[in-house]
């Protein structure tokens, strides 16, 4: 009997993201050659297995069976497991999920997970009405529900709830834009986004704004993952996966319970610090899927750093900036960075790798972090998807 | 640290396969319910984790983020691991190998592998057009490179380099039909699918008629896999994992190699024969990827069941069928079955627990059998997918 294997990221590299004059073959190569730059020590022909993430090659770049081609244009001939991965908004982190557990299990040594999205085309129409698919498309797609208004629903019923402001919500995206400011890879470089503004520009879904509101962005990032014994070769500042949760509640929106309580993000997330042996409290940064401004309160809650309906003044007070209880989305998140849908999972994993690395501009560097968090959602929220690292070396 | 676990295959069940007037939710829907009647201890509860195996929901059925929409549909709520996996034509085996990676990691106990695609559709040329992006769309597609001519091209040269005939190529097609017909969730039941009515059907793609292509086809597939402790509860002849290997070779056709020598089956098979730890001749069946006749036969050669270029004499002499060295698909194959893309990795995983459990009709049982291979390939053959199960009980 073999025993379960301990699994770190020892190098990870993001494309620039944003409106991109770039096929998705070309933003997966771009972000191939660039991993292959930040762990010079890496080998292609030591690259076992590939795991790709991508939500929706088959609609956004009309082409399916996107691993071998991943493979090809990275230059490498997996030889133990090649797969895609697809969870929508969450496609990224379950490529390295499925990655974890293919070492952890003794079925690969070294393995690359990519996420790829190609998601601005010639015709926007297009674009959009892929999108209407994430939801049931046939039950609520058909009505309309496509993200912003769902979420436009979920702001709705917290500010009625807890009372939750547009200010509130507006110091989310002022955050995490300025975070973006100081990350080169991050779509918006908006020098002057402050509240004042973010409250000048057109409302999408009432109400949230333009600036409540992640985009639909070209990008791809790629992670190299090993076994214990290997990661000395790469790095010194091995990213140690320690733990992984997930819950998934319903698909048709008839059957999904509380707008503002995200359940099944709490049950993940309790499911992943439990396997980690840590509490909310001990972690030091978490990279969390603020898709809309509202969905980032929804969570700090759903996470256990605040109480019930309380995410609002979290955000307001600045609890969730450097210097508070614990810093969130120190990359700019998916309002600053874009969200290229398959790609942002793996971004996420980049940012905790060279966050633990101490690598990023000193504006977003957390101070000596030990432990990160990272969630994605999916969809309406219905499925979440979370991962707990702790900084080896 | 704990120790990884034993795996095994505890039940299964496959829809009828054919032209079928349901959706692509009703077919998962349909495969759930089937195997929670096949396997009666399995409670909805249990179930921590699903693996969907679908090619192209987003095209065929206007669909994404389909893996919490089969949750729904089979009534249960993954609490550790959901995602979809996609590998094209191997899509199903690559959901039942992360099932098999989660449970032997300790990050699952009870995982349900359900494959799904809805292929006819009221306009076939929609249909076909999304067939046309498996392959490298924007290199080989806007050439005609489909299936039906790649595969037509590996038996012209197969035919040049080693003299097969189409008799040979009849030889697989009339087994696999035969097999089928004691099927009941086969296609096809043509009660007198011989060689001579083979050579009477339409030519497809020279010299492929329509007996030597698996079709479009509508169904859904599902099992469940169980860590070693919990087998009892279900079965008591569970079908153990024993090895698992796949190699990817090249994307784009311009980089492939030899049309006829399938290296990348040859590699992956003895990796999963390696890892279970047998040879060729000790299987007693195996179920590979007769997406055309002529692919069965070039698997004979890769996989060693035959020498190189003896193939056609093998099926002809009926070294493949009952009786012979190998059992070769028994459940009818993908020509005798159709091939509904993501359903066919694991209806063969289906096939595989109930030969063990010796469940199947006499005229495909295959007589005590201790090893199975299961193999896919995905593509233009540029990718291979290989399982090896062990009979337990």
């Amino acid at each position: 009997m073999t025993s379960l294997r301990n699994v770190a990221i020892v190098g990870g590299a993001t494309t620039k993201f944003g409106m991109r004059p770039a096929t998705w073959s070309e933003l997966c190569q771009e972000a191939g050659a660039s991993l292959f730059r930040a762990v010079p020590n890496l080998d292609a022909g030591e690259v076992d297995s590939l795991f790709v993430g991508a939500a929706e090659p088959e609609r956004f770049a009309f082409q399916s069976h996107v691993a071998p081609m991943a493979a090809e244009l990275l230059g490498i001939r997996p030889t133990r497991i090649i797969q895609r991965t697809e969870l929508a908004c969450a496609s990224g982190q379950s490529a390295i999920r499925s990655a974890y557990a293919a070492i952890a299990a003794g079925l690969s040594d070294v393995a690359v997970a990519v996420g790829v999205e190609k998601m601005n085309l010639p015709s926007m129409a297009e674009a959009n009405t892929a999108m209407a698919c994430v939801l049931d498309r046939a039950w609520d797609g058909v009505h309309g529900a496509t993200a912003p208004p769902f979420f436009a629903m979920v702001a709705q019923r917290h500010m009625l709830e807890y009372g939750t402001t547009e200010a509130q919500m507006a110091a989310v995206s002022e955050k995490n834009h300025r975070f973006a400011n100081a990350n080169p890879t991050a779509q918006f470089h908006e020098k002057s986004f402050d509240r004042a503004k973010l409250a000048r520009l057109p409302m999408i879904a009432p109400p949230l704004r333009l600036g409540d509101c992640s985009s639909m962005t070209d990008g791809a990032a790629a992670v190299v993952l090993v076994a214990e014994e290997k990661t000395r070769k790469y790095t010194d500042t091995p990213a140690w996966v320690r733990g992984t949760g997930q819950y998934s509640d319903f698909h048709n929106l008839a059957n999904a319970g509380s707008l503002t309580d995200w359940g099944g993000l709490r049950l993940a997330g309790r499911e992943a610090m439990r396997r980690a042996g840590i509490k909310p409290a001990d972690l030091d940064f978490a990279e969390i899927h603020d898709c809309f401004s509202i969905s980032e309160i929804v969570e700090y809650e759903a996470l256990g750093f605040c109480a019930k309906g309380e995410g609002g003044r979290f955000a307001e007070e600045g609890r969730s900036d450097l210097g508070g209880q614990v810093v969130v989305n120190p990359r700019g998140g998916l309002l600053g960075c874009g969200h290229p849908l398959g790609a942002t999972g793996v971004a996420q994993a980049v940012e905790v790798y060279q966050q633990f690395a101490q690598e990023v501009a000193p504006a977003r560097q957390v101070p000596d972090p030990a432990w990160a968090l990272v969630h994605n959602l999916s969809g309406s929220a219905n499925v979440h998807s979370v991962m707990v690292y702790q900084r080896g070396g």
